[in-house]
């Protein structure tokens, strides 16, 4: 099946469009695709020179490429929209009902999104990230009076990249502890955790899923044994139970998806960037 | 000044809408506002509710609410139109076009945005996550004959949140390399980094910039001073000269532009997980 081409054509970083264009296509699963980012597209020239690389797939597909784009200059814009391409910009549809609403005209600077324009908003993300790799599994930290919250659960539950995601998206800090053996034996609360319950949220996920995540770190170890996984999946639950720490199964949720669950149920605020 | 609400809605985590929205906001520096996301708006009900807090927000502001929103259900949608708002929906405003062009109709099928649809996109995603914490500074593996780029630059200049963000974002392999002050000393590039000539991007950033963040890490030390700062990064150019490595100051950029920059200077593939 003939692939179409998919351009993400930006003025900046191209993290909103592809994240605006992907969202969108996930609606037309039957349409295979693919995908080249056009970042930093800033200039009458840099625009002609796009155009022409989306002229070249054109040419070379029966199926017309589609361009998703955030520009914010006029010019440079109207020169993207002479590619022999669907060219649907971001920026284009809606800047236009928000000045009529804000009553003021847009910046039409680019570089704004996704650029350092607040040191404040940058240094609170960087010093997120650094939180989250201090204060990760088996790293000594335990800053938990810190934290805005504290993921609990067994190795390989997810815990890790949910830290660091919720640092580098969010700005939020979020420590981690995973559950040993003799505290699932115990079904109790870790006495480090107690102080912090309102703060705790903890991760579960499918046992097959554990089993098999865990069978590629250490194949055929006793860590990835069907009995260990349920053993631990199951006290863990206890615990969780015991102690009322709300919890999330993450066996069909992507990153974005426990991240944003957590946030609502914990009802942190997203200090999302800019 | 009165502050504007906004409201990011979503049937799924809202990232899209955030991501959206909020680049849109950047080209309106003097509307302050204050942002609340509703994700997980999937019923009429929840609908409903989420229109009772935008009109809630609208009852205590002068200045009526902007709600960014990605809903794919038209039924879910029509109500939300009820709010009393600017209402600028993004799914609403492209899926007729693209549907045209490519001649199917859209899902309408909430949760395909950063849910778990591809199990392998998702592994890429957590493997690089591994890869990047495995291959971060001092911590041991030096995999880098798997890896897509090594980040080499002086402590703190940006090395692991770049990694980290290139594996979560774009599920890119990405290494670093923290330059010690003898290899400095000799200018000639570190013996394992040779055979990965190509891979090599180097980070680079202004000398008082690094002198405020390495201050706040220890503060008044050897490793803070402003000779020190200057000796490394000094020596870190010249190396990156002769050894004909790219690089780039990050002084000026957010995790999102270094990222990017480097993706597109390396000719690396953004993975872009769905």
């Amino acid at each position: 099946m003939q692939k179409r081409t998919v351009f993400f054509v930006s003025d900046q970083t191209g993290v909103t469009a592809e994240t605006m264009g992907h969202s969108l296509l996930t609606q037309f699963e039957g349409a295979p695709y693919q995908s080249v980012s056009l970042p930093f597209i800033k200039t009458v020239a840099q625009a002609e020179e796009a155009v022409s690389r989306i002229d070249a797939a054109a040419r070379d597909s029966a199926l017309r490429p589609i361009v998703f784009a955030t520009l914010v200059d006029d010019q440079v814009r109207a020169h993207m929209q002479r590619a022999n391409a669907l060219f649907l910009d971001f920026f284009a549809a809606f800047l236009g009902p928000m000045e009529a609403e804000l009553g003021m005209p847009s910046a039409h600077a680019s570089g704004r999104a996704h650029g350092m324009v607040d040191l404040v908003a940058y240094k609170a993300r960087i010093n997120a990230t650094n939180f989250a790799l201090a204060n990760d599994d088996g790293s000594g930290n335990r800053d938990y009076a810190a934290a805005d919250v504290v993921l609990v659960g067994v190795s390989r539950s997810g815990k890790t990249p949910t830290c660091l995601y919720l640092a580098l998206q969010y700005s939020v800090l979020a420590a981690n502890y995973p559950l040993t053996e003799d505290e699932l034996d115990s079904a109790e609360l870790p006495e480090v955790l107690r102080p912090f319950r309102a703060k705790l949220f903890g991760l579960t996920i499918n046992p097959e899923r554990l089993q098999q995540i865990r069978h590629e770190r250490r194949p055929n170890s006793r860590y990835a044994s069907p009995q260990q996984v349920q053993f631990e999946l199951r006290a863990a639950l206890a615990m969780f139970a015991r102690a009322g720490v709300p919890y999330l199964d993450t066996t069909e949720c992507s990153i974005e998806e426990i991240a944003s669950r957590i946030l609502n149920r914990q009802r942190i605020e997203r200090r999302v960037r800019l």
